[in-house]
């Protein structure tokens, strides 16, 4: 009997995440990028998922993998780093894709310099998550499995 | 021999939160505040914690009730409705008490009204969870609970 | 034979109104709050309706009042004074009531401060009557029981 | 016996109300110009009054009015239709002249798009009154009588 | 055999406008409006229209040549001068009529002084054309021809 | 021996100027337009001109008469009232126009509400002359007929 | 012989205060809000006055409590907290209130972050002092007691 | 005898628009890009150009191909997409350029978001064509071709 | 038989227009502060007053001359120069001196960049005359002149 | 035996505060500064200090005297007048001193017009006192001395 | 013996700046980026230092590069382009980055349009040096070589 | 042989500047304007000038200096300190000198307070160095040399 393959997720880190650990870990923490990545890996696992991770510090690559993602993936978290404050671009894209998309931040953006207090992107995320260090990151990878899950029941 | 009771956490509900159901369903759901409760008790109670559900249209209740909570509780959810944008009292309240409050919204407030877009009150909150209907109650429960059981771990 | 009471409207005054005979009568006019009820009652009974008047100086009590409003109302004539400028839990609870609310000023909101000449709450009433001192309340009265009388032919 | 002719009041319609019954008719109803003045004449006849109705879509033109208005009326009832938001020139002939403006609107001002909400003109006017579709006309008629019989009792 | 005559357009000349190849020639050229009205009957003619052309320096005559541009003409292409940017008069005309307008303007209102940059009467056009000097017109008539002809085929 | 005519000066007053003397007069004076016309033609005949007085609540006539002015008059004396704040069809005409004009105000524009403190048209305007009343105009003609007569030595 | 009681002084404490001793102490310092009522009470006795002391953080709360005050009380010390920057309804009631109030802040509110440098108020209060800790409300019952004493001769 | 070859012209699609026909139809249309680029070639050809079609979701793409059009294209049709409302770097490179630019939108932008009504980069390009949908890049085609072909004559 | 001597005039000039002539000469003239004084001196005796000139760079320095002109001078022109735009010092001044001001200057404030074009001191001013060059000193001396002749006949 | 002499206090009086007693009494009371002084100097010498008192109208001199103070002063009591609006400078030496400085002013800077009721210097003193007349002077001296005898105990 | 290779320095052109000499000459001259690469290489080996140089119209490009350069380089010159007025990604980038950054500009970027007269990125550089041409680089090298050699002694 | 004396430049200090050494010294550095002052004489006789120092808390005092300048001197370098914020008169007296002037910063005016990031006098001044401590002035001197050396080869 053949068994049918997990359905796929997509973990999007946009600029600067790759640094994660070395830079200003009183904000962002210790963890690196690739510790956060196994382990939404094995929590993507125990609900059902597969996940594949990627980073780029280009506006335009993080386009192009939204775009793209309907294709392979059924959903979206997506740290837009800096870019959360400023991409039109990035905020078109969401909107243009079929999948969900939830927008993830490790540090709580309301409790910043105020150009970071401001989201462009969330608007059309399905939701957000921000301040819970690298939980956040999970607890997005949960929003999103209830979401694709069981979306007319209980989440409203 | 004597078992020790769960650890307590408040969940506190704005204004008009106890119409939901009723007010403008293609935003808010259709679930009653009275089911949302008891979903977010039985989550607190799989995650060792009881759980308290309180909801005012009182400015000066919540923030009383975030004074008082340091003497019976480990935690706070709140949603404080439409005070978000515009309570520096209630703001007050939770930077002077000393355990962790989360926020929480049932729609994304990046993707309403401009003046439902700033968050006063998150900026002293841990962090933020938005968007995900009455899963964003249920998000929050399970962040508090990871909060505060492996403070210094994982959560950055 | 049994006779149907008159249904019936209620009328809210907001903070500071029961102070009204006394502070600035250049601006506010020298009659009482209790006068203005009276003849609020009397014009409501002319045209068939009888009429609760009460005050509160707390925005949730006036909250609280417009949430439960449609359980013996079938309109609101409201003053929300001072919190006309700034409520947005004022604002949400009538859009959530499923009675028509008619928004009144005894001043002309456009002519003083300029904090004073936006109403936050008057983009969810019906329609706003202001700068006629108490014949603001009478032609509230009026509007709201032709509102409801007919609401379909020549209101648009 | 000689008897008496009724004093005069004056109606001023602003620009494009004179396209009304087609223009947008979900924001301003589908009576039409002609039938909002009979109606208004109407009303004033029964408060012993006579009614002049006129339109213009220029603002030099309404401002001629309102300038002359004071030979032959004792009160104008004014929707400045557009100009509301800007003409300082209408603003300034109703401060110039010596008979009492009301100014009315069909929709609710307050809750359009932001550049409808604030009224240039409405500081110079005695009050305004708006949102009750053709009704604020009506409402406008009996407010301007109630001032001119009786300014010193009861409206304060 | 009776022909039947082409349909008509209006071309709507703003303020100043007849001013022109004597104002500031060099951001406005050297063309008359005699010599553009002639250029564009020509077009207008080639492609099976005939067009009428006129202009005012008075906002409220622009106002009543659109509201009253249906009975006659299929399209308007508009000029609106310096009312471009401050006229909410002409945007309600232009939201109230039944025929589409297209908005021209000879220069980049885009590359000169900021109170320029803004246009309030784009917001109900169909769409805006800006830069190319009397070729602006040109392309404003091919522009209307196409929406006239196919409007549901290629213009999306 | 034939006499040659005096050149001639064109004095515009823009809306509600011809209510002087009627209209708040502790700002604006007790002289009506008609002494101040008469003054200001006795002043230009002193220094060799004759004078044109004008007086239009119409934005559009008042650019009808700034554009045409060239053909018959040397310089234009212009007071645009309330159009000062808001006409870029003013601003245009003026710019437009061959012929040098001199704003003036019979108060002080600053010293005002905060939107009478900006000029719009003043921009285009060789110069402005506010606050002194009625003597603004005759300073106005004289500071015209300077400019005329010697706009090289000592004017810089 | 009968003595005659002292004269009563009114100290209203806004919401956070009761915090004091434990809320963010670098700013607000270590006294509890009982140690300064006690030390106020004696300043005041030394100075001819009984005091009341009252907290809440209730804006309508506070607001009764300066209407009502004026059948009690001489004067009132108001320390707003956090209703100090939006609170109109608090504005009015000092208006309407015939006693005199003296408005206090621990710290200076100009010293802090933005929206707390604004005091909507003060505005309607005699006076501020802000930034000496407990001794602002110490200074605010001296300014007070010289003001209800000798009105007249030295504060001008 | 060797034909010369078509002059070229660049069109340029920025970010999302290669998902034209997927993303928000009633906004932008059922035609795909490919089908436009078609259209387009057609229309060049015809008008004597040759035309290579391009799309990227990079910034510095973007500005990489306008800093390198002037060694094989004689001008330039560019579609910013959401670049339109921020890029200096693309404003930059339009002003650097030797070859004229055409700026083409689909939907008019004046009558959508406030943050999409202002163009960047609009200020260095010739004209600005919006809101005819696909036939927007016709009309730029067009545009471009005419300014090409005679400058100096009729297009001022 | 003694004759009188003539009443004072003060002519004040702010910081750098002891640089006349040299200074940006397309804006400023090619006349020197000397100059202008002679020619001002000159005027004011034909009109019966002596003048005293003074210059300083010093914000403070041209504060002191204008509180201590009552006691030795009838009215003040005065040129602020960049003070105009800031100082509320010298708007003090102003207001506190008990003899008429009239502020001059040479270009035309409302012509230039953004941050000349509103006047702080005007304010205060009796009027202003902007954009003369030096003519608008001599129409200041005429102004003041005027204004101490006939200060109630026809100056308003 | 020799006895110490008292330590010293030094009381900044701004620009125009020596015109206190003539400019607009309803605003800054009858009283002059040197009656202000001697006031000053009884209550210092009452609470064990000598006072110098000094005034000037440049902003240079306030700044030169607030950086050498250091040197015979152990205090400042300031009151900046006009300059509390906008010195960066006074701002600057107020953070370079080593002395406290107590911000004074005569009347409520928060009941005026807006450009006065923000403290550009208050930001660098300890504390502010307004709106009690010649008291704010007093009470500022007051304030001071308590600062500096027991600055750790109860001043918080 | 072995000789230590000199400590390398990294020169980072923005958008744009490869087309120097070409574009805009007046404003950022007629060298190219290869003239100045090659005067800086020249300037650092005099100071001990190898030099790489690097331009990108991409940010992410830069993003990259400033991220890795720690493992190579001891400090960066860096030329930002567009993207210094709006790149949150950059300054994120710098902060991140172990080696010191100093910020260049060609032009005086507070002599130019308003929206280049702000540095997002220079707030986490080093420091800025702008307006001298192509010697800002040379000075910027020079500032950059001081402070990797002497950073504690001369320059604070 | 004579031999000719070294051309002079002139070094300003503005308000505070005397005071380094002392103030703040993690943002200002320890060494003295003495310190510094010998260091740029130093440099200056490098490169073949000498210099002369001053400092001046009085805005007017400095605007004297650069007026005065030009007599003596062929540059300055100027740290315009606190006013360099808002000083338009510096503003105009650098635009009025004919010797170029460059503006020096001991700290990064864009890392620090918003109200310091924007610089009014450099808007006139050939360019900034902002950010290097006393480098700062040492590299301002070097620049300028570079400018009256060699103004056309290689500075652009």
């Amino acid at each position: 009997m053949v068994e049918m393959p997990n359905p796929q997720l997509l973990l999007l880190h946009g600029p600067n995440l790759n640094m994660l650990g070395q830079r200003e870990p009183s904000i962002y923490g210790t963890l690196t990028m690739a510790q956060i990545d196994q382990r939404c890996t094995e929590l993507a696992g125990q609900l059902g998922y597969s996940l594949s991770c990627r980073q780029s510090n280009h506006e335009g690559q993080l386009v192009d993998w939204v775009q793209a993602a309907a294709d392979e993936f059924v959903g979206i978290v997506l740290n837009p780093g800096a870019y959360t404050h400023s991409s039109i671009a990035l905020l078109d894209a969401i909107r243009a894709t079929k999948v969900p998309v939830v927008e993830v931040h490790l540090s709580n953006i309301h409790g910043r310099e105020a150009f970071r207090s401001h989201s462009v992107t969330a608007a059309a995320a399905v939701g957000l998550i921000s301040g819970f260090g690298a939980n956040s990151y999970l607890l997005g990878i949960r929003a999103l499995a209830q979401l694709l899950t069981e979306p007319m029941s209980f989440s409203s």
